[in-house]
This record gives structure tokens, C-alpha cells and sequence, in this order.
């Protein structure tokens, strides 16, 4: 990318919405930010990375969404801490493969997600890349001291939940990469939306670590499978998970059946939901589903947490099984049938 | 890369020095990690990237040196605002070029950096990428409330000074490039040296924050010209160097000579450097060359501050003449004699 390129995506990176004031001392343009924190809060930190080809291709998402989502997998992360997210720092290794107002449109991305979460881009890097793109996102939030929530705090007797529908990125990737089906598929248009337009939980993350109900959280990232079992790590508990109470849209499910396939796999092994999945005092949960109904976030308890060992197991109707880190493998499929 | 090369990455990353207490809440391993900065303190923050075949070859940088220089470049910007670096956040695009062994060296040299200058790992990310190794490292630091020094704050009858030495780091590049040469160089090592694990000058940043008579600071990471430019512009005054006072190697003067070159392009243009140049007040010059002197760290001035306009000017014998911001084009040059 010639030099005049790269100037171009400095100034797409200086409009930005990062001015000073409301605790930032220094914005975005010296050799480093400069902020404080709000009393009593401390400093969320997290990092990031996307790169072209393997967390996604130019004919599944537009330039737009992958920046948009290569911000709120961060922010997600934050709201997994129960925290709010307040800036970010974006990393880009620009390639020769990709045209100008591409760039523009991943910038556009960029902000667009900030906007809607309150963040403000405060520096970052913009260097060349031989091949593919390469978007690195740090995001720095805050939370109430000592108040974080952690994935290692699942105790016995709490419930397992997860808020809103899992398996709907999976889903919608499975469309998009099946392009002829993709015209008048019922529904089809909200499980794209999730994969190109992921939602971050903040405010579920929120409504969590003001309750002082919650246990363990995790985000959604990896798949429903490899979450519990961070937690269960974690925490060194035994997870139990009512399969049936699995929170998957019925536009997944309808989809699944025309593949031929089982929407379980995506909700356990799909990943970048960005939904919330932990723990919570069993006798907070009428007080918390009220929370929850209140601002419209879907809220399944999915399972408990019972004290003995470090498992995650799935139920249905009184069959228990050991759940696998990774692979799929449930009730009513005998091994090998497909795959 | 295959699955079990991710986790030993995960695993060199594990062996973090994020131990949790001193401010650390949450270290490494959770979504995210949480820090407090100290009492009267602001957060720093700033991000840096290499990419193979853009900043580093295989052939000029060891694996090792590369992941030092990517921590030292972001420690730098650190020390550019006056501040001390406290955490970083290492994204890692790994490619199928580089072997295991390869990849632990990387990380060696991410921790020696870090254990250096007391900045403990706390996050990242590790991610495949197609062809060629990108890495982001993003470093928080701390410095006293409202006190980061801003390259936005120089003024008329400030001096111009310059830590350490300039332009050896691109003639350790040179060096490099031109291997037959290396062989039994004078002062050659030297050179190398500095051009694969440079010094951030967090000590010189440090005593140039608590003097409270330092105007404007910027880290030589693009070389001389670049960032007296972005002094000048972001200050708006017109700064005037004596040429004859760059400090310049003796070692890499003879290499220059020896390779018809001139050093000076090498320190306006070479960049990597590292060292601190920026503006004091003049009354201000004689204790703290002492406070300099007693750290053992070069400080030399090189000019000052003159009121009108944005410019940098240099200045030989009397003569004057306008700097290019890149390209170069000196003193005692004929235009066109050499390039």
C-alpha cells in the first residue's frame, strides 16, 4: 500500500470519537492515550485478533462487518468481566488485496460499533501486510473495584444460564456459505445478521455484577461446550446442562432441518454468539429474570452446578453424558453417522 | 498450524509474569484483565505492530530480537509521554513459515523485555494467519494525573534536545544487509546491537517528568525529522538544529565513510532509535544535564525553539535551510549526487 494510502487511513482513524474530556487527559494523535478511570472503577483489558481467511472471508462478511465485529468480540469480553467498555485501540495490517474504500468501509465498521457501545478510538497502528488483512482490537473498560466477574467463581447449588440464542452465528455462517439457499430462506436474514452483526452483552453484563447474584462468566466466543468447560476448569465444578433447555432460534432449528443436520452442534460448537453464559444463586433467579424480562434480554437457565469434580455433562430425560471440550457427539446420533 | 502448536503458544503465554496483586486484580486466563493504577496516577496506553517483510526479515532479526524490539517499541511511546509501562497485551497471527522453536524465541524475547522494564503480560491473542507473522503489542502504563508530557507543548526559547545517540539503529540495518561486511567491522556490533535490541528510555522520560521543565517529548521510532516535524506541527513554532550537534556513533560515522554514505541521513531518516528528543526550558539546561549525567543517559542539545510559524529548519555554520520531512537532501550535497 503506497504511502499515501496509508496517510488516508490515518485520517479515517483521526475522525475519530475520541476527543479529550470525560476522563480522557490525552486522545487519540500523541505517542500514546491518557486517561482515568471513573472513581471507585477499575481499569477491563482486553485484546483481540482477526485475520482474512481464517476468522473470515471477503464473501461471508463486507468490509463493514468485520470491523464491526473484530470490535464487539472486545467488547464482549468486557461485558463478560461485568464491566462497561469505554475505549479501543485498533491494530490494522493492510494488505494490497483490498481497495481503498474497502478500508474506508472496515473503518466505517469500526466506529459504528463504538458509537452504539459509548467507546472511543483512542490510537492503534496501521502497517502493511504482504497478504492478508489482519485486525488486532484492544479494549480498555472499567468495572466497580474487586467487583469483576470471573470465570472461576461457580459454586454448587448456583444455576447455569445463558442469555439470548446460541448457534445462530453457526447457523447463519452455514448459509452464507451455502449461497443458493440463501434467497427466500425463512429467517434466514436474522441468522446472517448474526454472524455479520454480532451483539455484545454489556448490558446484560451489567444488570449481572449489580445483582452480586453471579457466580462465573464467560462470553460466547468458542462455542456453548468449550465456555462451560472454562468455567468448570475454572471453578472446579461439575456442570450439568439440560440440553433441551438450549436457547436456539427457531430459524436455526427450521434451517437445520432442511441441512440435514443438528442445530445443537452449532449452539455447542459454533461460537461467536457473543451471548453470556454462567452461574447464579439459585434463590436470586425470580428477582433476575424480572431484571432481565425488563430490558428485553432473553434469560434460560440451561443447567446447575452440582459440587463434585471438574465435568461438564449433558442431561435429556435422566440420560447423562460426559459433553467433549470439542467435536460433536450427542444423544440420538450414533457415532459416525456423520462426519 | 495445527491445534496442539496453538495451545503451546497458550502455554509460553501461561508462563506469564501476570502474577495478580500490585494493583493486578485479574491477571491472564480470563476474558479479560483488571488492573487499578496506582494512587494519583492516569492509565497509558499505546499499540504497536510489526509485520514480517515490512519491519523485520529473518535474515536481519532473530526470533527473539523481534518480539524484544515489538515490546521496546511500545515501551517507548511509554516513556514518551514521561510515563513507567506496566502491562502488555501480546496479539500474535502465526504462520505455517515459522517452526515451534521459533515461536518460543519470540516469546523468550517478549519476557526479557518485559521482565527489563517491569511489565507484566496480561493478555492477548493468538490467531493463524496465511503467509506472514504479524505482531501487535499494546503496552498500559502509568503517569502522574494531568502530567503526561505531550509533543503538543513546546515554545518559543526552549531548547531542542536528544537522548543516547541517532541513526544507529539504520546503520546496524545497513549493516546487516550488506553481510560481507560484518566480518571484523569496527565497532560493527555496535551498530547491530542497536538496531536489534534498542533501549526504551523510560529512565530519561522519568526524569524529564518529574523536572517539570520538559515543553514537548516524542520517541525517535520514525526517525529525527519525522519527529521534530510532528513537534513543530503539533506545537506550532519553528524549531532550528544545529546539524553539527546530532550526537552520532563514532562507529557508525566510520561505517558511514566506509560506505560513501552520510551518517546524518541515517539519524534524520533511519528511525528506531528509541532515544527521547524534545524541548526544556533553557534555564532548566544546566541541572538537568547533571540529573543526565548521573544516570550515565547521553543528552545533547541539538537546538531551540523559535517563535514564528511550523518548520524545522537546520542550521550549519550559519546557513539555514528547511528539513524534509523524509527523503533527504543535506548540507553539502549536491541534489541527485547519490540515490
Amino acid at each position: 500500500m503506497a504511502q499515501d494510502e496509508f496517510s488516508l487511513i490515518r485520517q479515517w482513524t483521526s475522525r475519530s470519537n475520541g476527543q479529550e474530556g470525560d476522563g480522557l487527559t490525552v486522545g487519540i494523535g500523541d505517542d500514546a492515550a491518557v486517561f482515568t478511570p471513573a472513581h471507585e472503577m477499575e481499569v477491563v483489558a482486553c485484546c483481540d485478533a482477526m485475520t482474512e481467511t481464517v476468522h473470515f472471508l471477503k464473501e461471508t462478511m463486507k468490509p463493514a462487518d468485520i470491523g464491526y465485529k473484530a470490535v464487539i468480540s472486545n467488547i464482549s469480553d468486557i461485558a463478560a468481566m461485568g464491566g462497561i467498555a469505554r475505549y479501543a485501540l485498533i491494530s490494522i495490517a493492510v494488505s494490497p488485496n483490498w481497495t481503498k474504500a474497502e478500508y474506508e468501509q472496515i473503518y466505517d465498521g469500526i466506529y459504528e460499533a463504538c458509537e452504539q457501545y459509548g467507546v472511543r478510538v483512542i490510537g492503534g497502528d496501521t502497517v502493511s501486510s504482504p497478504v492478508s488483512l489482519h485486525l488486532s482490537v484492544t479494549v480498555l473498560g472499567e468495572v466497580e473495584k474487586g467487583r469483576a466477574i470471573r470465570r472461576s467463581q461457580a459454586s454448587a447449588g448456583q444455576l447455569v444460564f445463558v442469555t439470548g440464542h446460541v448457534g445462530s452465528s453457526a447457523a447463519g455462517l452455514d448459509l452464507l456459505l451455502n449461497q443458493e439457499r440463501q434467497e427466500g430462506e425463512a429467517g434466514g436474514q436474522e441468522l446472517i445478521a448474526a454472524h455479520q452483526r454480532p451483539a455484545a452483552q454489556i448490558n446484560a453484563g451489567r444488570l449481572l455484577q449489580a445483582s452480586e447474584a453471579c457466580g462465573a462468566l464467560n462470553d460466547v466466543s468458542d462455542g456453548l461446550a468449550s465456555e462451560l468447560w472454562e468455567i468448570a476448569e475454572a471453578s472446579d465444578v461439575r456442570i450439568v446442562v439440560e440440553v433441551d433447555h438450549i436457547p436456539i432460534l427457531e430459524a436455526a432449528r427450521t434451517y437445520a432441518r432442511q441441512r440435514g443436520k443438528d442445530p445443537l452442534d452449532w449452539a455447542l460448537y459454533g461460537g461467536e454468539d457473543y451471548q453470556l453464559v454462567g452461574t447464579i444463586e439459585a434463590d436470586s433467579l425470580a428477582d433476575l429474570s424480572g431484571r432481565f424480562a425488563e430490558q428485553y434480554i432473553p434469560f434460560t437457565v440451561i443447567g446447575r452446578v452440582e459440587a463434585q469434580g471438574t465435568a461438564v455433562v449433558i442431561a435429556r430425560e435422566g440420560q447423562r453424558k460426559v459433553l467433549p471440550k470439542a467435536g460433536f457427539n450427542h444423544f440420538g446420533h450414533v457415532d459416525g453417522e456423520r462426519r
